[in-house]
Parts: C-alpha cells; structure tokens; sequence
C-alpha cells in the first residue's frame, strides 16, 4: 500500500521515512553496561531503567538530553458529532484552545509542573481562531472547519489526511532546534469515536471492545456511539494496511497531526511521549505508515478507555502510568515526563558500586 | 492488645495514637465541589483527583502545602541474614549509608529531581557510623548493633521494638517544623525477610505467597528464604492483634522506626508517602497500632515482591505506580511524589468552566 501513498505526497513523507532510523544499538549497550554497575540490586529501578536505555537508544547519547520539553496539543473538530456520540457540544473545542492560550486548563497546570512548553496547533477546529493565529498565540495549520461526518463518507479526502501529517511534521520540524522531547496532546470534541474506529480497523478487533464512554456517556449512549463507528467503518471500508486511507475514512484532523508529529520527532531522533486513547491512536497511524517510529515512541498511560490496551499491545509498549485518566490534552504524557526525568538521572547520577566503595559482587548466601 | 502496650509505652504511645485524626470531611466536600467545576470532563484525572481531594482531608486546606518534603531513609542490620536470605554481604548496609551521605544512591538522584530533602536515620546498623552521627551528617537513634536471627529466637525485646516505634515519632516530630510531606525509606540487608515475616503473620496468607527474590536469589534460594520465615513464625509465635509483638519477633528496627515516622506524621496531619516492600510492612505495624494513620498514607508503588499487593489490599490502597521497581531507599515515594504536586495543581490552578467561559453542562446527545 506504500505504493499509492508514495504516488501522492511524492518526496515529502518519503523523505521523512528515509530519515527515521532504529535505536542506536552501541549506545543502548553502552547505557546498560552503566546500569549493571550502579549501586543498587541488579536493574532494581526496573522500567525505569529500560527507559534510560531506551532514551540512550534514541539520543545515541549515555547523557540524553530531555530539558527542553514541548507538548504540542493538536486541535481539531469532527463532523461525527452530528450523530450524538458526544456528551459535549462542538463549540467546546474552540473554547478549550482559548482556556489553553489562558493557561487554565489542565494540559497547562501539569506542564508548568515538568516545565515543559504547550504549543497549541489549529489543524481543523471548526472555529475561526484567527486572532489567536495572528498573533501567533497558537499554530494554525488548519485543513478543514472540522472533518464530514464519517458515518455518512469518508471524513476526508485522503489528500487532506496526507496535509493533517505533513502540518504534524511540520510543526516537529519547526520545534525540533529548541526541543530535546517532545509530548503528544489532543483536543477534539467527538475524538474518542474515530480512535476507536482507528483501533478497530488496525487492530480487526470488535469494535465493542474497543469503544468507552469518552466524556461521560451512558450505558444507551455507548450503544450508540458503538453503532456510529461499526457503521462508519462498513459505509468508509477502510483499508487496514493503508494507514492514509485509515486516517482520511474513519481519523481526524488533529490525530493525523500526531501522526505526524511522532514522525517527525523520530526523524530528528527525538524522544515522543505519547499521551492517551486520541494520541495513541496517531501513533498506530504514524506506526502504520513507518514502523521504525516505535523505537522513539515511549507511552506515557493506560486510559481508561478500553481500547486503549489493544492499542498499546499493537505497538508492543506498556505505558508507564495506569492513573484512570481520561483528560487526553497531553496530560498523561506531562506526568510521564518526570518518569522520563528520573529515568536519565538514574543513568547520569548514581554512583557505580567501584565509585561509591560498595560491595558490588554479590556473595552466595 | 493494646492494653499490654499502654502498660509499657505508658504516655507516649498513647498521647501520640491520640492526636491521630481522621481525615477532615468538609475539607474533602470542597475539594470534590472544587474539582467537579474544573473544565473537563467529570473527574476526567481520575486517581490524581482522588489524591487531590485525601490531601485536602488530611492538611485541611484546598491548598495543600507539599513543598517542603523530606525522605527519611531508616537503616538497620538483620541477625536473620546468618541464616543466608540476602545475596550481599550485611557490610554492604553500611557502605550504602555513606553512599547516601555522598549523595550517589539512587535515592539521592530522585530525591533531588523532586526537590525532597534526605535525612538518613540510623537505628540499628550493625557497623559504627558514630563519625557521621557526631557531625549530625545522619540522625543516630541506634537501638541494637543489628536485630537478632528470628528464625532462632525474638528479632528484639519488645523494649526495643517499642523504642524503634518511638525513634520513628522522634524524627517525624523534630522533622515536622520544615516538612509538608514525608516520604519513607529504608535500608538494610536482608530486610526483605522479616518484611515477607510480617505481611504472613498480620494477613494470615502462606509465606511462599508473601516472599519473593528480594535482591535476587535464585529458585534454590527462594525456597530457603520461604523456610527460614516459616520457622521464624514457628518459633517466635507473634500474635497477629498485636503489631508491637509481631514486630519484636519478627520484625526490624528499621520497620519499627518507619512504622513510628508514619505515626508521627499522621499526628501532624501530614501526609506521608510510603515506598516499597519494607515501608509498607512498616506502614502494617503503624496501621494495626492506630488504624486513622491509614487516612494519612500514600502507597507509592507496587514492587516486584510478590507479597506486595497483599499488604496494599491490607491497607485498603492502590498504589499510584506499577514500575517493577524493588529498591527500596525512598525511591518510589521520591517518584509518586511527582504526583502528589500534580493533585495539588489540579486542585490550585486549573480554572473552573465559569471561571474559564467554557460550556460546563453537558448536552444530551
């Protein structure tokens, strides 16, 4: 399916799949020769230290740099709402990209903690954000007001699914010089509904299983929203090994944009803490369109959604926290940061057991 | 039981089991009306939100102070180790505590990430450290040179399981001045052992289901491990209603003395953030003498050791972080600490939906 995907976005993606490499393996044996050696129980930091490797792995460096931290909380609207799948209505979307500029929401309060920046992307919020847009307060890469109702077609065409991940490499590639990690983040009334048509498609799983309450919806309104994506899937018929046609049939505009970003944070080599259900879902696309991106890829929390877990499986990770969040914004990925902190001073900062004078060769008891 | 305690500990048990209160309920119901007006969806931060409203109970505040932390890592030796339950040699817990007073340990790297002061306790290493107890460099509250073998006889005299319960309160006392929360620790080699002792003896379960590898013993070793324990309950006998027994006989001065930091901070109304396997054992002994330290307590992590989540189920708690973590030192309440600032931040900044403009009540879909 590379073929047709290649016909269409010519050299750019290409291009960006060409830059995106595995772990650096010399790098990764060099941090858990380190590790071995620490002053504690033989990898008695458990997770942690499979991270450090990890982040040795993708930085190439025993001293992987993670300082600078932007979340960049992707924004979109969804036609699909039209079928009721969502507790809240449309217009919160706008409103929420406003209570972000304000530092209010709770993407905001999380980030100042990790000190890490949130960038605000437009890619189709149904809102005119323009005043926020000139004055550069958010980024605005806006594709659509809002994708078509994917339970009636495609929510869009597949050029403007490939424009959704090119503005995510986008805006990677700008961020990239002054950024060290990067966090997923999402806002998108509706966007739990074509996650899980994300994750039914990828994974053939049911989509029953793979369906939640979102924002709050009750044991009927579940029904529903289950129907809306079984029929979305039946009237689109998806094409699971064209992660594209996934995308522009059952995807959004804001998880195309993740996508890409992800994509793009791997081709600079550059760790991506992925955040809940809506960005996980990006990630199995940008997965789907170039497998190499998991190995930059560290999965930030299990939601509470639950297709989450099918898609953590699918991508072979165990996210980190297990919280029962639901909030996406990149919160998740937020709190995961400190995790990916502790994970570098554990490789930087504890002494060895030659350099502190401990008993390191364990004796038979 | 706790009639032959009052004898013995005669006031200052008691008048410290008596300023330990439950939560504050009206603290909690503004926490909770605070939190549901948040913008987003109904406790859409889940288990942090519940952190977020049991701080409010216990600082009484809808701004709970967590800045000033401390980590109090209490140090002591083990008889038990003669019978061969631990692969390092017991000098080792010695060489750690200078390693701790170097700042190389683990718990120093993660401690500093979170901005937690360490304060290192000794009350029963089994070496002299008088040279840093002289220069106030750790905190000397020594009971013993190390605890008798317990699969031979009474780890302690119930005199000296008292007095390690009393260290504990005396540190979190003199300690509480300059600290909003505490964080426990611990070391020692070997103290695995009358950890698993102590999750058997309070739960009623089987040994085999309460111990584990600790430092990583093999199959063999495992086994052994499981046996000495068995025969420590056999011979000692503790009486599961009365922790001050189960910790003399089977306990150690360094669980005693956590037991007694939890004690204390609970009588301050502070929180305090239990680590891994060997503070919880710490945290069973506090909880059986004074049951409203549990309002009190924040389990930090789930460890590798199997017997573990019996003592959370124990205790009534889900531990924030599942990381295969088996350290010990502090080093999972140093993490979860990183969540307790978040519960604060979500209670103290971010805006509600009126304060925000955003659309609050839910339409029906």
């Amino acid at each position: 399916m590379r073929f047709r995907e290649r016909k269409e976005s010519v050299n750019y993606l290409e291009e960006v799949y060409r830059r995106i490499f595995p772990q650096d393996t010399t790098a990764r044996e060099q941090a858990v020769a380190r590790l071995e050696q620490l002053t504690m129980p033989h990898w008695a930091l458990g997770d942690l230290m499979d991270l450090a490797v990890d982040l040795a792995g993708m930085t190439r460096t025993l001293r992987p740099p993670v300082d600078r931290k932007k979340i960049v909380v992707m924004v979109g609207d969804h036609g699909v709402t039209d079928e009721g799948v969502s507790r809240y209505p449309r217009e919160v979307t706008a409103q929420m990209v406003r209570n972000f500029v304000a530092g209010g929401a709770g993407i905001n309060a999380l980030a100042r903690q990790v000190g890490a920046g949130v960038v605000v992307a437009d890619v189709g919020t149904a809102a005119d954000l323009g005043d926020l847009a000139r004055t550069g307060t958010i980024i605005s890469r806006k594709i659509g007001m809002g994708t078509a109702n994917m339970a009636a077609g495609p929510a869009m065409s597949r050029t403007h699914a490939v424009l959704a991940v090119e503005a995510g490499i986008d805006i990677a590639e700008s961020l990239a010089p002054d950024t060290d990690i990067f966090g997923t983040g999402d806002m998108g009334i509706g966007n739990t509904t074509p996650s899980s048509a994300i994750a039914a498609v990828m994974s053939g799983l049911d989509v029953s299983l793979l369906t939640g309450k979102g924002t709050g919806l009750d044991d009927r309104q579940l029904q529903h929203k289950i129907t809306v994506i079984q029929r979305a899937i039946e009237v689109n018929q998806p094409d699971p090994g064209d992660p594209m046609d996934v995308l522009a049939k059952v995807g959004g505009y804001e998880i195309g944009a993740i996508a890409g970003l992800i994509l793009g944070a791997a081709a600079h080599r550059k760790p991506v803490v992925v955040d809940g259900f809506i960005s996980t879902a990006g990630a199995l696309i940008a997965y789907g369109l170039e497998p190499f991106v998991r190995d930059y890829i560290i999965c930030s929390h299990r939601s509470v959604e639950p297709g989450h877990r099918f898609m953590h499986e699918r991508l072979g990770a165990r996210p980190l926290l297990d919280l029962n969040l639901r909030l996406g914004e990149g919160t998740g990925a937020a709190l995961a940061m400190h995790l990916v902190d502790a994970a570098v001073r554990i490789l930087t900062e504890v002494a060895t057991f030659s350099e502190a004078g401990v008993t390191g060769t364990p004796s038979p008891p």
